[in-house]
């Protein structure tokens, strides 16, 4: 079966959103039935993948379309119960990579949600009134604010690792300890009681920011969103861009967007993925930017690429290395990139920009912890400049044609790259740094090098000369290298490969976010493959059946 | 078969140490046959983990025995090879936990290599006089500066990911990017090359600081190690401490050393490891610290303490639960703790104390990456003050007891804890915080008002106000939960125990060394368990055999 992430809202199965000014309530209310495949319900508002991928089109169309939303509330419309977390008969019944796509999919949405708080003034806030248990919790984990109904049965609770001999797997454990600075003693004894921690000592604890009698409920949490709205920065009188649907042709051995495109080869495992630079020149300011809204490249190009790494990554497990390509003019490129970062000033009115930029960054980060080879190729006719050298920075390598190829026109320009403004700052990694600062991580004079050269658009032997590249082969050499660069891939382990490309990526500092997709979640991936989790014996398997799972007892 | 990690000097199988003056040269040479366990021969200078106990015990050695050394030569006694890394054979024939504990013990000994350097003033030099590949150059990046021959056909490689299918499980993957700053991609290529890089090459990439031609070698390794003696800040005239054979018995169900004692309860999966403090005044001054040398109850305890957390990780992996108490008269714990501190001006004369220190502060560290629950019991006659107080900062969970119990003598006072100044500074973590900076990550307020009762003697309730433990209970309660608390954890998954403690431990900032146990190390462990590595058709298994691997291509 293949997944599909593209989502109408008008069908939405799990979520309500309500508009109200400044303020718009999320409220999930999982539909029983609606499960992605069959042999599970999703009661007591648990989810799969399918309720995920509509929260994530939720946060999108709040950033896009709503610019007048400074503060969302993030509720539950059941009774008694926000959110049971993901669906563990799902959870058992899935293979080992579906489970850590999914939870890395999970990751990715709620590190959103906090990126919405911390860099679009759409400050969410959790309204817990019910309990939240496992990834319910982790969801509330994500907002700025935590509110908990105090009705002496409500709670929060990670009991993944009494229940299911797995951790929480959306970053409940780093959040805990390093966002919300629960003593680790404290957060050792909660993640360790099924039942977990309401009342007032859920707030003592740092678990919650404050707990709230239901017969105060409704009208604190409206002072709550209210006071939100009122200090945030959203420009309440801007106008929406609309998420027009996106058109994509899809076959088993092509996929295909309006400016990006793949061809899929399982022979050779490989993904070959092409994007197509803008046509024409951006317009001259913000009010034709806004005019373009969804059709303005970056934001077209951005919103086909996200699509297609959540396509590859989760229906074409067996792609284990993506090559990528760029086609089309660096100077227009470098121009759509000049009217996001100059338009940005940071006031309300230039919102678009900001989310762009925003939304671009996002994606590249999602590319970052694809667990894909990624080879970039850079040959004549390529537009690797600016937003779109990212992708080569982004690669785990990279080749430069030096020169041009003899069957080329004469007229030919051999390849170039060109660093813009993009490359300098707002499209910052998972650890903090740009890209090329992680590239240059320890090597400040490299790094001093490669920004002076910005602007210029640098052949191979320059780009090579300044570590900008890996390889810059010439005609003769550049057949043989890339398809042996290929094909070696393709022989290696792949779970090596994984892991090599995790620690290989993430250079230099660490923040909440590599701490979750690098510690956090190879934890999870190892506790996921051992037979105390996922044996036919382990807790996973058997939870729910009333019998105990049998526990090779041996401490690894 | 039980794992013995006392080793005496006088029967090394594999390894030379040969001092002259200031500089100490260590030659590896391993015995094909002395393999720790039959069924492999350690071939090429490769190891295992008798190999490595052995290195082990020469590091402590040159930090106590031989103040006079600044300079410190790592080579190799073959010919044409320095160190293939592990052995092969020894790791496809080893189960899961083994190879678990055998990286971590094998990365441990490679951060002291590093501390050495770092804080002894003992600087490692890799006089690479033949080709070193995976744990071999990774035993090489541990060192301050790496030599490595001229040959033409002297190498450095990392090839466990193209033969093994596995990550390098030492720290090479972090120190590459992190420590030495190779860029990524050539990071990347280097690592898929099962020949590695040589000769100027690998210079130029930062593999290896210089490389030498074959005739000036010799001249050149000790022209390099006279200039770190020459201005490192060991003591040359100083005499060294001895590190006399450590006593001990051990038994299937107890271990007992002088200060260090633990009953071993397989039926419960508990180790209760009971520390006794002092029994008399520490000397007055660093003359007596000298003259009681290794009988310095600070350093006994250590060393006792040490090679018992090595016995239990390695011997008795179902005991996964570690009760910790201390028995004593805090007032000398502190006395101890003083001399040691206040005697560590930073002048070469002194450089006891602060080695005595340092070592205190690996074991401890030693503690904290230990896949083993912690909980501290602290009872009335318990000594958990400054360096003592650091086992129940380091315990997932601490239990103090409020009063004192009914059967007890009435003169008997209640238990209490003690913050020091070893508390607050000397004994960082791997991230290089105190345990009570991870404690009150997030919270100076608390921080600072636990630091404004040092010296204080808390009791319970004091202690449990201030954050410092994590349950008081009185009499009545003590005995049950402390049972609950034990018994629970016995319960649960083993796996996801150490993924949970493994998070929870190491809040707040990341290091090399958090980076190669929490990321590094993870993805290593999940690699170790696939089919792709050592499955029957894996490539750990398949290694030598002339097939090749069957990967299950789906990437996760």
């Amino acid at each position: 079966m293949s997944v599909e992430f593209r989502v109408d809202p008008a069908r939405y199965r799990h979520w309500r959103v309500d508009y109200d000014g400044p303020v718009a309530t999320v409220t999930m209310d999982t539909d029983e039935h609606g499960g992605l495949v069959p042999g599970y319900e999703l009661k007591l508002n648990s989810y799969d993948l399918g309720v995920d991928i509509e929260l994530y089109d939720i946060t999108q169309r709040l950033r896009f379309e709503h610019p007048e939303v400074a503060a969302v509330v993030l509720t539950s419309g059941k009774d008694k119960i926000f959110c049971a977390g993901a669906n563990i008969r799902m959870l058992a019944a899935s293979p080992h990579h579906h489970k850590v796509n999914f939870c890395k999919f999970t990751n990715e949405t709620r590190n959103g949600i906090e990126d919405a708080t911390a860099n679009s003034g759409q400050t969410w806030i959790a309204a817990l009134n019910g309990t939240a248990s496992g990834g319910g919790y982790e969801l509330a984990l994500a907002c700025e604010h935590i509110m908990l109904v105090d009705d002496r049965s409500s709670a929060v609770s990670l009991p993944e690792l009494p229940l299911l001999g797995v951790l929480p797997g959306t970053g409940g454990l780093t959040r805990v300890v390093d966002k919300r600075h629960v003593r680790r003693d404290l957060a050792d004894y909660f993640s360790t009681r099924p039942e977990g921690v309401g009342g007032k000592k859920a707030a003592a604890w740092r678990l919650v920011d404050e707990v709230v009698p239901r017969t105060a409920w409704d009208q604190t949490v409206k002072a709550r969103a209210r006071e939100r709205a009122d200090t945030g920065q959203r420009a309440p009188d801007a106008q929406g861009v609309t998420l027009t649907p996106l058109a994509k042709d899809r076959s088993a051995d092509a996929i295909r967007y309006r400016y990006v495109g793949a061809t899929l080869d399982p022979a050779r495992g490989v993904a070959e993925i092409t994007i197509e630079g803008p046509q024409d020149d951006p317009p001259t300011d913000t009010a034709g930017l806004h005019a373009q809204g969804d059709q303005f490249w970056t934001l077209a190009m951005t919103r086909e690429l996200d699509d297609l790494i959540l396509d590859l990554r989760t229906n074409e497990p067996e792609l284990g290395t993506w090559v990528l390509r760029t086609q089309g003019d660096p100077e227009k490129v470098l121009a759509h990139d000049r009217l996001l970062c100059e338009t940005d000033t940071g006031t309300p009115e230039d919102w678009l920009p900001k989310e762009i930029t925003g939304y671009l960054k996002r994606t590249l980060k999602r590319l970052d912890v694809t667990s894909r080879s990624l080879i970039a190729l850079i040959e004549p006719g390529s537009c690797f400049a600016g937003s779109l050298l990212e992708l080569a920075l982004a690669a785990d390598r990279s080749f430069q044609l030096a020169g041009t190829r003899e069957e080329d026109d004469p007229d030919t320009e051999p390849a170039t790259i060109t660093i813009g403004q993009m490359n300098l700052g707002p499209l910052p990694m998972a650890n903090d740094l740009t890209r090329l600062q992680t590239r240059f991580l320890g090597d400040d004079k490299a790094l001093a090098e490669a920004e002076q050269n910005q602007q210029q658009k640098l052949e191979a032997e320059a780009a090579e000369h300044l570590g900008l590249v890996t390889f810059a082969p010439d005609d003769i050499d550049w057949a043989d290298e890339v398809r042996i660069a290929v094909e070696e891939r393709n022989s290696f382990s792949p779970d090596a490969l994984s892991g090599l490309e995790a620690n290989y990526r993430f250079a230099g500092p660490e923040t909440l976010e590599t701490k979750i997709f690098g510690r956090l979640s190879a934890w999870q991936n190892w506790i996921f493959t051992r037979p105390n989790a996922s044996g036919p014996d382990g807790a996973l398997r058997k939870f729910g059946t009333g019998q105990r799972a049998d526990f090779d007892r041996k401490r690894v």
